[in-house]
C-alpha cells in the first residue's frame, strides 16, 4: 500500500451513518487489497463539540470541527462525506463540490425533488465525482440480481413489488426524522426512497404512481407509511410500500421481480441470499426458487471477503460503496451505472414527490424528470 | 348416521370446482362425524352429455342432466351448488333460491357489482341460506388469524398487504376465463376477489382504492394483473395485488397484517402454517415471528382430522366450508360471519369494480356499498 | 366405473390408522379415475362392539365383527387390511393370506425381526399380493426424490441423514404404544422404522449401525428416543434419529441426501416441497437449493389431484398407497419396488433390531438379512 | 481512547484465520467503545518473507519476521495470537506463555488429545490468560441460546443434534488440511471440533460416543466425514456429524436442542437468527418456533453494533471473541465460562479422539478427561 495514493476525507455528521461510513473507510483500507486509494480521515464536523471530539478519537479523524464550513476550506480534504441530517445535505454538498472536493451524500439527497435537483445540477457543474449513498445497490445479492436482469435471463419484466418495513414508529421521542423541516418526509424519504432507487436500478424508470400515505402517531408531521401502485416505462407494474408501523419487522426491505422467463426475490434481513427462479435446471420437474447463498468467490464483491458460506453483514455494503467511489476517483471513471449519482438521488426524489402528490390529490401521478435529454 | 337427516344436492358444473365440491360432500359425510346433514348427490348438470354422465358416475350423482333448469324443478334437491362458470352464476342461483333451495355459488358471485347485487338481493328475498364460496375463509390458519385479530391481541390494525400470484397466464389457449363476456374480468375476479374477501373478513371494509391493471398477453380481453393501494374504514392501509404472470409462483396467496401490538402472516402454499408475532413470550429477547403449525386438536376444524403435524391440503377447505353451510341449514343458523354470504360476494364485487374504475380513470375511488343501512 | 371390478375389503382395527385407510379407499374410488378396482367395504373387526359398530356406520362398512377370524372366513373379502396394533400383525395377516386374501399390514410388520421374518415368509408362500404400509414412500416429493436418485443426477451418494421427531412422549397415559408386549419397541418401531424404510428405498441397504437409545419417562418399558450412526452397503454414511421428546416438533420427519453432484432434502411437515440442489442451472453463480413445489401435472401422483400449487395433505399418501396396491392386484403386477412388501417390512425390522443390539451392547452391529440370495 | 492502555499483539500466520483475527483487532478498537485495551499490531510471523511482508503492510503490523521465535523474544508483545496451522499450535503457544505473554490459539488446539493436554497444562502453569479460538461461542444467537438454556427455560435437556457440512472436499489439491502430520485429522478436527465445543458449551460434557468415519477421496490420509451418536453426562442424547462432502452446503453448521419445556435451533448460514420454541406465548394455540432476529440493543454483543435488523456477519464473531479476551486481560478476569480456554480446547480434542477410536474399533467409547478433579 506504500504505492497507493492517499485521499483525505472530511465528514459531516457523527451519528449512525457516520459510524457506518467511518467503519467502511477503515475496513476497505485492508480488506479491499490493494485499495484504490488510501483514505486518510482528516476531519469530522458536528455542532456538539464534546460529542464530535469523541467521534474523532474513536474513528481516528485527525481533527474535529464544529462548523462544517471548516471542512470546505481544508485543502487536505479531497472527499467530502455528508452523513448529516437531510436538512444539511444541499448547502454543504454544493459548497464542497464547488471547492473542488468529490462528494458523497447520504440519501435522501434533498427534502424534496426541487432541492435535490438543485443540488445535483450545481454539483454536476463542478465536474467532481458525486455519489448518493444508496448503499443497498452494494449488497452482493442485489448486484447479482441486476446482472441477472441485465442478462435477459428473466425475459420481459412484468412485476416489481417491494416493501421496506420497520416497527419503531410508535414513539413520542422528538427525533429529527419526525420533523418536517429537517427530514422533508417520513417513511417516504427514509425508507421508500431506498425502494425507489432499487426499482430504478433493477427494473428501470417509474412512469406513474398511485399512492396513499398514513400517519398513525397523533401529532406527527410526517408520514408513517406510504402505499403505492406503480407503473414502469418498460411496461412492468407493481407496488411499493414503506412503513415504520410494521410490528415485528425490524429492517425488512424485501422485493420480488417477475419476468416472463424467471423471477428473483430478496430480503435484506437475509441479505446473503437471493431467491432465483428461472429456466434451465436439468429437469422441469425439479424447477423451483433457488436459495442462492451469494458468498462464492465469483459473486459480486466476494473477492474481498471469506470462503463460501461465511456470511457478511449490513455494514459491508458501505465498504463496497466507498470502494466503488474511490475507484471512480482514482481511475477518473464513472460512478454510474452501479453507483447512484446525485442524478439518481434527484430521480428518486422526483418519484417520492409524485407519491406525495398522488396521496394528497387522490389521482394517479405521472413522473417527469427535469433535465432529461 | 342413521339419525342424521339427508339433504339432496344438485350441482351445476362438472369441472375443477365441481370436483372440489363433490369431494367435500363425500368426505364430510364421515370425516365430520356425525355430519350436520347427510349429503345425497341427486343430480349434476352440464351441457356436454357424455362428460356430465361420466362425472355423475365418478362422483356418485344419481342422475345427470344437460339443462340446469331440470335441477330447479327437482324436489329431491334441497341445496343447489353452483360450480359453473361466472356467466352462469346469477340466473340459476336466483332460480334455485326462488324454488326454495338453499344455494352455494362459486366466486366471483357475478361478473360485476351490479349483477352480484341483483343476485344477492333476489336470493336474500327468498329466505333460503346462501353462501358465496370464498373457501379460503375455511383454511384453519385463516380462521385462527381471524380469532387472533378479533381478540384484540394485535391491537389497532395498521396494515394489510396481500398478493395472489399465479404464473399460467402466458398462453394462447381460449379459456372462458379470458373471455370478458363469460368471466367479467381476469385476475381481478379470479384471484383478487379472494384477496378482497379475506381483507374484509380479517380487517374490515375497504373504503378507497387506487389501482392499476395490466394486460400482458396480446389480444387478451381481460386483465392479467391488478395492483392496488387500499385504505380501510378502520384506518389501516395496504396493498392488494393479483397476477397470472408471476413466473414461479404457483398458487401464492400470501398476506400480512400489522397491528400496533403484533402481526400475522400467511402463505397458501404452506397453508398449515401461520406466522404470528405478538406480545407475551417469556422474554422480549426471544420475541420473533412464530411459525404456528395449525394442526393441533384445539385449532379450528381440527376436531375432524389427524394428530398434530399431519397436515391437510387445499381441498380440505371445501370440507370445512360445506360442513359450515350444512350446519347453518340444519340448525337454521347464520352463515355469517365466518361463512361468506351472497352479500359478501356482492361486496367483494363492489371493491373489484372500484379497482377497475380507478385503473381506468387514474383516480382514487371510494367504495360505496348499495343497500347498506 | 360400471366396468371396474370390485374388491371386497375387510379391515382389522378402527383407530387412527383405520380412519386413514378407510378414507383412502373411499377417496381413491373417484379421485383416481377410473380406479384400478372398486373397493367395497365389507366388514370391519374390533373387540369393542359399540365402537366398531360406530366405525362401520361412519365409514360405510356393510358389517362389523368383534373377532378378526370372522374376516378370514368371509368369502366376500379379497383384501385384508390390517390396521390393528403391532401385536395383532402377524397371526391375522398370515391367516388372511393363507385364506387366499391379498394383505396390507401396518408398520412395523412385527414386534421384532423374527416375528416379521416369519410373517413375510408365510405370507409369501401363499402367493398373494402383500404390502407393508410404509406410506411415506407415497409422498409425491419422496417418489420424485427416488426418481432423481435413480437417474444418477446426484452422482455417488455420500450421506443420508434423517430424523423423525415428535413431542408427545412425556405423558402418564397407559397407551399400547408404551407396552413392550404390544408394541415391541417405542420410538424405534413407531418412528425410526419409517426412516429406515425411506433410507432403504432412497439410498439402499444399511450395512452397519452404531446406536444409543434413551428412555426419559420414568417407568416406561420402551425407548423414547434412538440415535444412530449408520453405514450403507453402497458406501454412504449418515445418521438416523427418532424421538418422542422433541418439544415443538409435531410430526417432523426430515431427511437429506448428499451426492457427489447434488443433494436433496425433505420435511414431512412441508410434504409438498422438495429441496433439490444439483447441476444444471443457467449459471453456476445462481446455483442453490431449489424449493420444488411438487404439485405439477407431471409430478408423481398428481394426475389425480389439482392444479399446481393446490397442495395435498398427509392423508393423501394412503390414497396413493392403496391405489398402488389395487393396481398390482388388478394387473397381477409387482408391489415392489415402489410399494413396500412384507420383505421390506422384515428388512426394516432387521435394521431396527440391530440398533437395539448396538444400543445394548455398545458395539457397532452389522445387519444381516435372512433369506437373502 | 487516550486513557485506554495498549497491548502489543504478535501473530503467527498470515492466511485465512490471520485475516479474520487482524480484522477483529482493528475493528474492535473503535466498534467496541471504549475498547478494553488498545491493540497495537507489533509483528507478524510467517515463513514466506514476501507474503508475510505484504500481510504486515496490509494489516498494519509494524514488523514482520520469518521465524516465530522472534515473536517470543519481543518485549513489545503482550498477546501472542496463534493463527498458524495445527502442527504449529503447541510449541509456539507454550513458548509464548512461558515468556509471559497471554495467548490465543486457533482450534483445534492440537492434532490429538495428548498434544492438546500438554499444551493446556504447560500454558496453564504459567498463569497467563489463555483462549482457544472457538469463535462460534461468540455468535450473538449462540450466546443467547446459552443464556436460555442456563435460565432453565427449556427444562431438562433431552437432545442435542448438530451437523457441520461443507462441500469442497472433492479436490485433488494438496492442502495441509489433508496432510495427517500437519492437520491431525480431517473434517473431525476442522469441523466436528467446533460442534463438540458448542455441545459442551450449550449442553454439558459428553460421556460416550459411537462413531463412524468415511474417506471418500481416493488416497486421502484424513477423514472426509464423521458421524456419531453421542450421550451427555446430564442424560441427553443426540448426534454429531461433520462432512466436507455435503454438496450444496457451504458453511452449514446447524444444531438443535430439545428440552422438556422448549427447544432451540440455529444455522450458521443465517447466524443472525435463533429459532426458539418455548412456554409462554399469550395462547397455546399460537405456539410455534419463533424466528428471533438476534439484533436488538439488549441482545448479546449488540451494544457494539447497529439498529435492529441491520445484520452482522461471520467475521464479527472474532471481534466479540477478542474483545472478550482483552477484557479478561485488562480486568485480570476469567476467560471461562463464555470464552473457551485451552482446557476447553483439550476437552474437545478428547471427545474427537474418542470418536476416532470408536470409528476404528467399532465400539462405543467413553470420554475420560485427564486432570479432572
Amino acid at each position: 500500500m506504500g504505492d497507493t495514493p492517499a485521499i483525505g476525507v472530511g465528514m459531516l455528521g457523527y451519528g449512525f451513518m457516520a459510524k457506518a461510513h467511518a467503519n467502511a473507510y477503515k475496513t476497505l483500507a485492508y480488506m479491499t487489497w490493494p485499495p484504490p486509494l488510501r483514505p486518510e480521515l482528516v476531519a469530522i464536523a458536528g455542532r456538539d463539540e464534546p460529542a464530535v471530539a469523541e467521534a474523532a478519537r474513536r474513528y481516528g479523524f485527525a481533527d474535529h470541527v464544529t462548523d462544517w464550513r471548516a471542512l470546505i476550506g481544508d485543502d487536505r480534504i479531497g472527499l467530502f462525506d455528508n452523513s448529516g441530517p437531510n436538512s444539511l445535505h444541499a448547502e454543504p454538498t454544493i459548497a464542497a463540490a464547488q471547492a473542488g472536493k468529490h462528494v458523497i451524500c447520504e440519501k435522501p439527497l434533498g427534502r424534496d425533488a426541487a432541492e435535490s435537483y438543485e443540488t445535483w445540477q450545481r454539483v454536476q457543474a463542478t465536474g467532481v465525482k458525486h455519489m448518493c449513498a444508496f448503499n443497498y445497490r452494494f449488497v452482493p445479492a442485489v448486484r447479482l440480481a441486476r446482472e441477472i436482469v441485465a442478462s435477459g435471463e428473466l425475459g420481459e419484466i412484468h412485476h416489481f413489488r417491494a416493501r421496506y418495513l420497520q416497527e419503531w414508529g410508535a414513539t413520542d421521542a422528538a427525533l429529527w426524522r419526525f420533523d418536517k423541516a429537517a427530514a422533508g418526509s417520513g417513511a417516504l424519504g427514509d425508507l421508500a426512497a431506498h425502494v425507489v432507487d432499487l426499482a430504478r436500478y433493477l427494473v428501470g424508470e417509474i412512469e406513474a404512481v398511485s399512492a396513499l400515505t398514513a400517519t398513525f402517531q397523533p401529532g406527527r408531521e410526517v408520514d408513517d407509511a406510504v402505499e403505492a401502485a406503480v407503473a414502469f416505462e418498460g411496461g412492468a407494474v407493481g407496488t411499493i410500500e414503506a412503513s415504520r408501523f410494521a410490528t415485528g419487522r425490524k429492517n425488512a426491505l424485501s422485493w420480488e421481480i417477475n419476468g416472463a422467463k424467471g423471477s428473483i426475490a430478496f430480503d435484506l434481513e437475509r441479505l446473503n441470499e437471493l431467491e432465483v427462479y428461472g429456466a434451465g435446471p436439468p429437469s422441469p420437474r425439479s424447477e423451483g426458487f433457488r436459495t442462492v447463498l451469494v458468498t462464492e468467490a465469483d459473486h459480486p464483491f466476494w473477492e474481498h471477503w471469506w470462503p463460501a458460506g461465511h456470511i457478511i453483514g449490513w455494514e459491508h455494503t458501505f465498504v463496497h460503496e466507498l470502494h466503488h467511489l474511490l475507484t471512480a476517483i482514482r481511475q477518473d471513471g464513472d460512478v454510474a451505472p452501479h453507483g447512484a449519482t446525485l442524478e439518481d438521488g434527484y430521480r428518486a426524489a422526483e418519484v417520492c414527490d409524485a407519491m406525495l402528490r398522488s396521496a394528497e390529490e387522490g389521482a394517479r401521478e405521472g413522473v417527469t424528470y427535469r433535465g432529461r435529454g
